[in-house]
């Protein structure tokens, strides 16, 4: 039998640290007192066990689990429901991390493209991707699509929906998409160079099917989904089942306060199939520190058992100046992703993109090409 | 046109909650700062708008927003997107309430069967129901089918499976369900009583729908659902389109620390079609408020433009001899459920089952039938 380790972080007093932690390893398993359960073969395989207590200072611990990994029944909703269901409504408990065996991760599959997979589209390598992001919502498609065009034609990469545009009125989900896929044809015409193009997924399980068949009848070469907004579980279903181009994880929803970031935006995303993970970077409008941001993309792309690595998406009011310093804060196995400061620049939208292109461009060969692991260490 | 009136708790300095407002209303719509967005229609039709700025006490502010309800697209997933998508990553913002126009509730229908739906299935009136929990996971169906009889013989209305019982080798789903219904019929054929069974769907999208097949040739009567853990669309959509009897929302993985327990657990889970609302009853092992409680309680039942009254459950560590309180607490509209306390009791299960039925039907029978109303104004 195998086992998951998951850690937490707990507030308690000291002289209650270990009958809490007790509580919390039973709670996320039998969900019974110990000794109520009186089966020999549920207390042996089934029931969670404490396997250490830390000091983190105050009244602050850390407290490592030990789960049965056969209560996951290997599906993803159920996983979640053993790793932080009923505890995540304890206002003392943080769900921090988990380490799978590599059977369970294997079930998972994780990213069925990943970093590799993402190049190998877009036909780049050997230096970070840029990616655009199409907005506000509330416009017509075919105004999305012209700026469609014009990031395509600046040398954007990626050019992704912003993750509020769904299948509103103003601007149907087929509409916009062919609208956009249109645009992007032309820039690639004209400039012989390859835009992907990223339409946002939101909806409930059949919608997001309905709206994947769209995509790929349009010939969209990627997707932008929120796990943790259509739901985990959903997610996973969808990467599994239907959708056949990679997926870029958008954080929206994840509320990731109560579940570390990096084990949400970076672990788990990875572990249920995203390719690009999408993350506020530090210094932009979300409170994300130095560390998580590194923490995220280093499990984006570490090594986990012949899983593939999944492309680091650093992003949330990012600037053009601020892009070099991306690059040497992520690498080259990384995608830049610059939202609102591009659009601020109205008139001149071309040439803003274009410079976010150049300035990527040069960052990273000043660099030389840097490998990921070096970055994944820092 | 319409709009959701939203409810957030911002934590600012005074100098700057009104920029910190207006950005919270710019994030959660149009994600660009308002100056970028020049479109008059997007200005006027979609942009998110202050209302009302009102102060709780030191940096603490409530902020009321109006966000365009064309943005939603009725979907469940884009609701909850436009309502905490981005700012669920901002430590320093709370979702706390949200209005809801009356014909877009009416697009997702809250509770098909509600509080007189599930009286009239276990044909109980005039006071609350009992349930009471099937675990710990681990034994085999027969031994959980055991506890099921031994519910029903001592005259419990409902028994779950406790939310941890999902589809695992140990017990699989479809032979749990088959011996727990078998139990119950001998039990309802011994004693004249029926004990509905809720049987616990754990999942992706494609699996609940299976398990729900499942459970509806094996004659479940109730399903026991955690809409934060399955993804608050994906539960939309089994609600609507696959299930056809009542349902009771499980918490596990509302996390609820960052969205309002009331407006999860009470508002969302009954918009999006929950029967009956599972939740951490104050003074249990949860550290949920008697104010919480109360208002999750009037949330479930209070008058809603003809959508149905959801049933509240408290629940999590209640006792046989809390019951009369929670009785006094909640009214008649109600269903207890208590879970390990009674297991606790070991070879005196049927009897201290019983003392809780006892124990209800006499707390409600000593303080008259109280309208739920009258403690939903408590």
């Amino acid at each position: 039998m195998s086992w998951i380790d998951v850690t937490y972080h707990v507030g308690a007093r000291a002289a209650e640290i270990e009958s809490v932690a007790t509580a919390l390893a039973l709670e996320q398993s039998v969900e019974l007192p110990a000794e109520v359960v009186r089966d020999p073969w549920v207390r042996e395989h089934v029931m969670g066990r404490v396997e250490r207590i830390d000091p983190l200072g105050g009244d602050r611990f850390e407290v490592a689990i030990r789960l049965a990994t056969a209560t996951t029944g290997q599906d993803a909703a159920q996983a979640i429901n053993m790793l932080f269901g009923n505890s995540s409504l304890h206002d003392h408990v943080e769900l921090v991390d988990a380490r799978f065996p590599n059977d369970f991760a294997a079930g998972f599959g994780g990213p069925r493209f990943g970093i590799e997979g993402i190049r190998r589209l877009a036909r780049i390598h050997g230096r970070p991707l840029t990616c655009a992001a199409l907005k506000p919502q509330g416009l017509p498609a075919e105004r999305l699509a012209e700026l469609a065009y014009t990031f395509a034609a600046a040398g954007i990469d990626v050019v992704k929906d912003d993750h509020g545009l769904a299948d509103q009125s103003y601007s149907p989900f087929a509409a916009r998409v062919a609208a956009c896929r249109r645009a992007l044809e032309r820039a690639e015409r004209e400039t012989g160079r390859t835009c992907l193009y990223a339409p946002s997924l939101v909806g409930t399980p059949r919608t997001l099917a309905r709206l994947a068949r769209i995509a790929r009848d349009e010939g969209a070469q990627m997707l932008l989904v929120a796990p943790a907004l259509v739901g985990l579980p959903a997610f996973h279903e969808l990467v599994q089942e239907v959708l056949d181009v990679p997926v870029l994880a958008h954080p929206a929803y994840a509320g990731a306060a109560r579940v570390a970031p990096p084990l949400l935006l970076g672990t788990l995303f990875r572990l249920l199939g995203a390719d690009a993970s999408i993350f506020p970077n530090a210094g932009g409008r979300f409170a994300y520190s130095v560390r998580t941001c590194t923490e995220i993309a280093e499990r984006s792309r570490r090594p986990w058992s012949g899983m593939r690595a999944m492309l680091p998406v650093p992003a949330g009011g990012m600037s053009v100046e601020g892009a070099p310093e991306m690059v040497r804060e992520y690498g080259d196995d990384a995608m830049l992703l610059i939202g609102g400061s591009l659009l601020a620049a109205g008139d001149r939208l071309r040439e803003r993109a274009h410079a976010f292109v150049e300035a990527v461009a040069s960052a990273s060969a000043s660099h030389g090409s840097r490998p990921a692991s070096a970055v994944a260490g820092a």
